[in-house]
């Protein structure tokens, strides 16, 4: 799987796109604006509140949520000027994604996040938008140069399948199954395990160029409550995947050969994980962390659905073609409708904010 | 007419897209290359060989032409640091155009041109690219970060349909022609003078804002050789639009009064108009000026029909509707191939280098 090209949220506006299905997403990061606004105030703190400030958003996908945690950064670091009466800065709003991602969309929406940010009315300095295209796996940005980076949602997606899914005799080891499972071999959850720390610690060396010292990032993403890479609530709505697919197979609806050789470049990592990748890279200190979990909750079962067809569309477009789809998901919803009515999961993301030191 | 939203070339890479039809603008960005060269090495020596350098490209729209002009900015650059003995800088390159540009198919056009330019090789140091929607008369970039800025073909684009051409009675005086004619009375050349002034002012106030000291601007714009405003060379391929519309409104397709009420946002000013608003502004030194006379072969003709078509079918869709450009256009032709039959016209276009000085 190319993720580079197919790895993106669903285009445009229409009913099984992201912009429409990305209301859970939105109630996390409702969730984490406090520590998003502190943050932004520790930073201007740390830089003693520059003249020009840089901001970015890693994977910023197209729809309402790309622009309202900005709207939250910008209004939260334009108060702290106006208390400390001081004119307010300039912003430079790199908004990055990879290069499949639908930016003629955010693009659009630019008037309005001008207007909410109060540009139009001339009461905020000026705020400059750019799309940056790229995986942040890699360098995105000048050295140097960037105050405060945001991401949400989307550091679980790891840079590609992981390597190792693959046997040199071809041969799938995760039979039947999408992402790690209990039915999976060891080597399932160590491939994906050792392909998060690889992209994880690329992700904090690329950053850690890119930022100045006293920069803050606040990082959101899934993740799993225990040390155990088969959590069932980390796993569970991939089981559902995989279960819908046995059910295709079984009426002929999709070859078992190909369902064998799909996996996601997804991982749920632990806390610890993610701790421990920080601390070697060692150019950030952890100045906060949180877990929040979410209960998945019986009547929302449509909307979980839909958001998980609006990201998981297109690459699994890229694999079966386009027709599995309707099927694929009108079997995933019946059964996810039956398993959330028996028994309760949770959905855990973590909200981390680290502070760049040297 | 929202221009904001309705100037753009046509999007995508089919038959009428203006990435399949700009090989005419290739041409003059051929012709002015060692133009550009130059700029680039004077602004190395007045900034003093930055370890971090900023590029804008304003109008870039798609297609090929879009990194062509970037490639040998960047080559030149290198190979100056090169010679010096110097690391190679960093580049921030900006691709800016309007908001209704097709930036996803620029984006996708991203992996060639790092490969161009060497970037995959580790040949060149790193190259980072963001895409600006906005225009560019107002500011889209913070103050004092830019060291070079390019703009081929998009500055006779104005803002607007020029303000006077709608009188208070909403009795449009232009009738029957879309851009200034011997037909237009006098307040039509009038209106269109005024509203370039305003906005080529406002380019230059904006850009000298965010240029850098020592910086380098290369323009390139279609212009008029004669202090006439009806200059034949800079009306002609308007007045075959006349011609056509005249055609198709005798036929019933199209309302006489939808075609009165037509007038494109372009102005084809003469040197000496560039140069008086240079000077006004103050911020930048001329310091070279070229004129490039390009005769219209009539072996062109279908090339110059399929890039007048690419570059102004939003526009008249937004006014027309869909339906009538096949008809337009074929019309468009006929005329055109009898008129350069007949009689020899010049394209005239000016590229100037301007020195941002304090």
């Amino acid at each position: 799987m190319d993720v580079e090209k197919t790895l993106h949220m669903k285009e445009g506006v229409g009913v099984t796109s992201y912009a429409q299905n990305s209301s859970l997403q939105k109630n996390g990061l409702d969730r984490v604006k406090p520590i998003t606004e502190e943050a932004a105030i520790n930073m201007l703190c740390s830089t003693n509140y520059p003249r020009s400030l840089v901001i970015a958003d890693l994977g910023c996908a197209s729809g309402p949520n790309t622009f309202s945690v900005l709207i939250t950064i910008i209004k939260t670091i334009c108060g702290r000027y106006r208390e400390a009466s001081l004119l307010l800065p300039e912003f430079q709003v790199y908004l990055n994604d990879l290069l499949g991602n639908d930016f003629n969309s955010v693009f659009r929406a630019l008037p309005s996040f001008h207007e909410s940010i109060g540009e139009k009315e001339g009461v905020f300095g000026s705020c400059f938008v750019a799309g940056v295209p790229g995986s942040f796996y890699g360098r995105l940005f000048p050295s140097n140069s960037l105050h405060f980076v945001h991401s949400s949602y989307s550091l679980h997606w790891l840079s590609r399948v992981p390597l190792g899914l693959y046997g040199e005799d071809g041969v799938p080891p995760n039979k039947g199954k999408i992402y790690i499972s209990e039915a999976s071999p060891p080597c399932v959850p160590k491939a994906y395990f050792s392909q998060f720390k690889k992209d994880f610690s690329l992700f904090l060396k690329s950053r850690s160029e890119e930022m100045i010292d006293g920069g803050r990032m606040v990082l959101m993403l899934l993740g799993r409550r225990t040390d155990n890479p088969c959590d069932k609530d980390a796993t569970f709505l991939w089981e559902i995947f995989a279960k819908a697919f046995a059910y295709l197979v079984s009426k002929g609806l999709v070859e078992k050969e190909k369902v064998d050789s799909y996996d996601v470049p997804f991982y749920a990592p632990s806390l610890k994980e993610v701790e421990e990748e920080v601390m070697r890279e060692g150019s950030f200190q952890i100045e906060h962390v949180e877990v929040l979990n979410t209960h998945r909750k019986h009547n929302h079962c449509r909307k979980i659905v839909m958001a998980v067809r609006s990201i998981n569309e297109p690459m699994l477009k890229q694999h079966f073609g386009e027709k599995i789809n309707d099927n694929l998901f009108e079997k995933y919803g019946e059964i996810l409708e039956k398993e959330m009515a028996q028994v309760e999961t949770k959905e855990i993301s973590f909200s981390i904010v680290l502070r760049k030191s040297h």
